[in-house]
This record gives C-alpha cells, sequence and structure tokens, in this order.
C-alpha cells in the first residue's frame, strides 16, 4: 500500500498534534455534485451504483478532485448489511428505502443469516480495495456500517420512518426478539467492519441514525451496548498503525459521557449540540466530529466563514477536532459554497495548533 | 363560572403541594378513541371539526369520559393561526398539513396581518367557551398555540418537512425576513392565547415541535427568543388565579435552563430527556411535565406500570411533576392502555406528596 500523504484526519482522531483542523464532509460523494449525477445515471440507480466498485470507487474519488478534503469515505449504503441478510432493499422513486421481506416475527429473526462479508458483501470489499489503490495515499479512507438500532429501524418498518410504531411495539411488547435481532447484527457488523479493515479502510465510523428517537434508558440498552459491543470486536490495528473508530448518534446529544465509555476514538456531534460542552464534557476521553448545521451552506461565503470560525472557537486551542457537518450535505448546496466550506477551516483553524 | 373541584394540574404547575402527580395526555382527545372517529366522520374532516365549537368541545370531554385525568385541553390545531393569517389550510389525506399559499417572498411576510381572536380566530375562542361551559369545574382547560418557529416551519416550507431546507435556506440566506415573520407571529400568538384565556383557558401551553431542528445558538435566536416574547404579553392572572404557562420544544433537552430563564411555569419534556437530570437542572425554577415515551402503551400494564414507577421515581419525592407522554398519544395504541397509564400514575403517585 502506497504510504499516507496526509494524516491530519487520523491524527485528529486520535487526539494527536496536526498543523490544520481537518475536514471532510459526510455524504461529501453525492446529488450536489453534477459529476455525481452523471455517474449514477451511468449505473442505473443507486444499488447498482453501490455494487459497481469502479463506479464506486470513481464517485468516492470525485469530491476530492474539486476540494482539499482530509479524507474519503467509501461510497456505499449503511441498508448493505440488512441486504446480505436476505430482506432484499430496494429504493422506491423519492421514497427512500424499502425491504420486500422486512422482519415480523420472530422466527423471521431466527432464520437471518450472518452475512461473510467476501461472499455476499465482497462488492464492498472489492470497492474498498479499488478506493485504496487510486487513492495512492492522498489520503485516508474512512469505512463504515449502519449501527444495529439503526438497522433494525428499517429491518422492522420495512423501510424509512417517523414514528417508529413497529419496532417500539417490539421493544416494549416483545424485547427478547429484538435483542435477537441486534445481536445478530452487531455480529454481522463485527465482520463486516472488520472486513472493510483488512480491504484496506484506515478509519471506521458507525452511523446510529435513529438512536435519538429512545429514550436514555432504551438508548443504553438497544442501541450504545450494541455499539459497545462492536468496538469490542474490532480490529483495532491494521497496517501497523491504529485504526480509530467514530460514533455518531443523531440526537444522542444528552448521552456523550456514556457512548465515550465505550473505548471508541471520537463522537461524531449533529449540530444540536455546542461543541465547547461536549468538549468540556467529554474531551478528555475522545476526539470529536463536527458539527456545522450542513444548512449553512445555503449562506453566502461570508455566512459559512462566520460559522466556521464560530465552532473552531468553540472547540478552542488544542487537538481532537475534525471538522465536518452535523449531518449529510444537502442536495440542493452549490458545489461553490462547499468548497468555500473547506477553504475556510483550513484557512481559519492554523492558530488553534500552535 | 364554576368553582374548580380537581386544581391539582394548576398547582402541580406553580411547584404548590398535591395528594397525587395530575397526569394527562397529548392529544388525548384524538383518533385512538373509537368516539372520537365517529364524531369527525360527522364533522365531515379535521379543519370542519376544529370549527365547529359544539364537536371540538364534543371531542375535548370524551377522554375524560373515559378516564379520570387532571386537565382538558382545547381540541384545535396548531396551525390555525397561519390559516387565520391567508396562508388556506387544507389537510391532504395521508399526508398531513398543507398551506395553499405558502411564504416564499418578503413580501409575503410584509403582507401577513395580525388577525383578531374575537373574528378570524372567533370559533377557537368559542370551542374554548363551549368547553368551559360544560366542564362544569371538573379539570383545568388548557389553552395553547405553535410556537413562532414551529409555525413558521410549516409557512414557508409549505407543510410538514423533514430536512426544513427552505425554512433553513431563509434563515441562513435572509434572516431579517424570518425574523419579521417570526415578530409577527409572536405578536399574534399574544393575542390569540391572550383571546383563549379571557375566554376561558385556565392554563396556556406553547408548542415548539421543530425547535429541536436548530442549533442552540439558533434555537436561542429564531426559536426561544420569540417564545420568551409571548411569555412577557401574556395575561397571567384570571378569575383571580395565576394562568400557568408551559413551554415544550420537542428535542430541546439540552436548552432547558434557557428555557426556565424565560418566566414560564413548567417545560414540558420529550423522551429522550432524563426527568431526573432535568430536576436538577431546572427542578428549582419550573416544574416539569412529562416525559413517558408514548410507545410505551404497546406494552402490556405491567410493562406500562413499570415505565410509570421509574419515572416517578426518577423525578422523586416532592412538587413540581405534571404526569404526561413525551408526545401525542399513538393512533394505534388501545384505549384500555391509556387507562392503565392513567391509573398506574395516579396509584403510585401518593408517596411521593407527603
Amino acid at each position: 500500500m502506497s504510504e499516507l500523504k496526509n494524516d491530519r484526519y487520523l491524527r485528529a482522531l486520535l487526539r494527536q498534534p496536526v498543523d490544520v483542523t481537518p475536514v471532510w464532509m459526510m455524504r461529501q460523494a453525492g446529488r450536489y455534485l453534477p459529476e455525481y449525477k452523471a455517474t449514477r445515471a451511468e449505473a442505473g440507480d443507486f444499488m447498482a451504483l453501490c455494487r459497481n466498485a469502479d463506479l464506486a470507487c470513481e464517485v468516492t474519488l470525485q469530491p476530492l478532485r474539486r476540494f482539499p478534503l482530509d479524507a474519503a469515505i467509501l461510497f456505499s449504503d449503511i441498508l448493505t448489511v440488512p441486504d446480505a441478510m436476505g430482506l432484499g432493499l430496494w429504493f422506491e422513486q423519492g421514497e427512500g428505502p424499502r425491504f420486500a421481506r422486512p422482519i415480523q416475527h420472530r422466527r423471521d429473526v431466527e432464520q437471518l443469516p450472518i452475512p461473510d462479508p467476501e461472499q455476499e458483501l465482497g462488492y464492498v470489499m472489492n470497492a474498498v480495495r479499488a478506493i485504496r489503490q487510486r487513492l495512492q495515499g492522498a489520503v485516508p479512507l474512512i469505512g463504515f456500517s449502519g449501527s444495529p438500532w439503526t438497522l433494525a429501524t428499517y429491518m422492522v418498518e420495512g423501510g424509512s420512518s417517523k414514528a417508529f410504531n413497529k419496532i417500539k411495539q417490539m421493544l416494549y411488547a416483545e424485547p427478547e426478539t429484538l435483542h435477537l435481532l441486534l445481536d445478530k447484527l452487531a455480529d454481522s457488523v463485527v465482520l463486516y467492519l472488520n472486513g472493510q479493515i483488512r480491504a484496506g479502510a484506515q478509519a471506521v465510523m458507525l452511523f446510529d441514525t435513529w438512536g435519538g428517537a429512545l429514550t436514555g434508558a432504551d438508548y443504553r440498552e438497544f442501541s450504545l451496548h450494541y455499539m459497545h459491543k462492536i468496538v469490542d470486536g474490532l480490529l483495532r490495528e491494521q497496517e501497523g498503525r491504529r485504526v480509530p473508530v467514530t460514533l455518531f448518534t443523531k440526537g444522542g446529544g444528552q448521552w456523550l459521557e456514556a457512548m465515550a465509555a465505550t473505548g471508541c476514538d471520537a463522537l461524531g456531534l449533529d449540530w444540536s449540540t455546542d461543541i465547547a460542552d461536549a468538549r468540556r464534557r467529554v474531551g478528555d476521553k475522545v476526539a470529536l466530529q463536527g458539527n456545522m448545521d450542513p444548512s449553512v451552506l445555503y449562506g453566502s461565503p461570508a455566512r459559512i466563514e462566520r460559522e466556521v470560525a464560530t465552532i473552531l472557537d468553540a472547540f478552542g486551542p488544542g487537538e481532537g477536532h475534525v471538522f465536518n457537518l452535523g449531518h449529510g450535505i444537502h442536495q440542493e448546496v452549490p458545489p461553490a459554497h462547499a468548497g468555500h466550506f473547506v477553504a475556510a477551516v483550513h484557512r481559519l483553524s492554523p492558530s488553534y495548533h500552535r
């Protein structure tokens, strides 16, 4: 493997000194880029794009050609694991993900297989290998997975949900069935992420998009417990270097202490949490990634720069900050505004790293 | 007006001694009740039900005939105010609220009138008067409004939204237009709630359903600032008794201190916040209302009782707790489960009030 030329992202996650604050954007390979739309049209549909290692590699690299980002993230979907378990993932036009065979009964859970990452998920591993090769050590490659709780919400609801009626019904009326499902998902995610790490991912991130829909006690029992199990099962060193793990629970700002106690290296923050408060609470244990509202990118370059300055100042001097948006970049954002954002982080941050 | 026979709810909001913890449910008059569905079918559609004082009164009283609830809440919608401003509210089958004439430009905001509560919103005032008369002092009547920020999201988006793209675009690219809108809404809500209080509402609640979509700084500037303005403008005494004000920001668990500093009497909590933490943080300033996950009502009577016990214990002994769900009751909940919930609060709470 090529030597890593820019390791700011990995160093910041381990709270080691850097010259400037590293920056990347969730969903940086996405629909706000015309070249992404063109490649996606070429692939046919979203899952065809994920399944084609060459095209998945191409869209992963597209934002890096435009902006001096400090990390690449594997182009894929969080629902590849349940799809590999046989649930039949498809995307309805304008409606988001759907499963042909959602989980309805305990026996559905009992029959779920644990996918082999090099078999049913081999297309993801191939994409990771292709991207690492094409990156030639320019920046590190981030692998990722959905959290067990978040995957389970889609598997039980059959797709996206607002009120989570079905899975909450399971949680309160049949909790042991849900635990069995989450346990199988945790085992599957450990294999999946370790597969990505062996294939070349240099850091991994767990996306817990829907943990914030739970009470604090339920979050610890049904989401965090399984993320903790995953952290415990991950390869933490590869190619002679530590592989940092980032946990991100959207809406989890009240539970940062418990998240930091899992042994992860970093926490992703959505924009509802003040990063200064977060650093006071858990900055001695973990690095922090975030946390600009992606909608700020609708503002003028001056407005974007002002928000970047505010967040840099809130985190303050010293190590342990990876700049990012608090959620994925919106598809309506002009690419030039994303460029202003990335440039502002690099231009305004050196004084915090002396 | 008849003398109030059960004033636990009002007393608890003012942190005065009570015999048992008072309890009511957000959306207690709603689709989980077959008698509600029958009355709504009689009315024709949802807004026709809101506009008919007799039928709105009837559905307000329905849950009180089933359960020994400690408060009634006016049956209405949070979007009556923007409708009265001329935006043309309608409900699309299964899609939620829609406005025929959403706010698009600054001149739309400039032209918005401030509705007269006894004119354009006279049907709400008539419903309040009818309910007070029919209640005959059994329990207090709660009036309510949406918060300016929450109303503005629907007015600018044209209906419900997941990502709030249009209003966030306004917030970051044209903040002074948004401030003008929020200011007009705050003035309108003061008149509207004071109208409800004069018509007989004995407490009022501000629902900020979408404040949690903001950053902390934006929440203070674009949502809390205008709720504070409303609190300052409200009649705080009527019929010789204090009229308590409750603020509820869904997803606002990180901002309770700032909310409590507005001079309101109580804060509503969603289920993501631990009520023990909330009491430690702001219990010396305000009462707390909440905060059971409404999905717990999918569980068995034993499971429901266990959760009620956990929340009573978390709040602990002493005054200042109004039991409620952390959000509206789901329409799929069996009415008997709501009955178990209300009974459990009354049965398990006396030991906390000695």
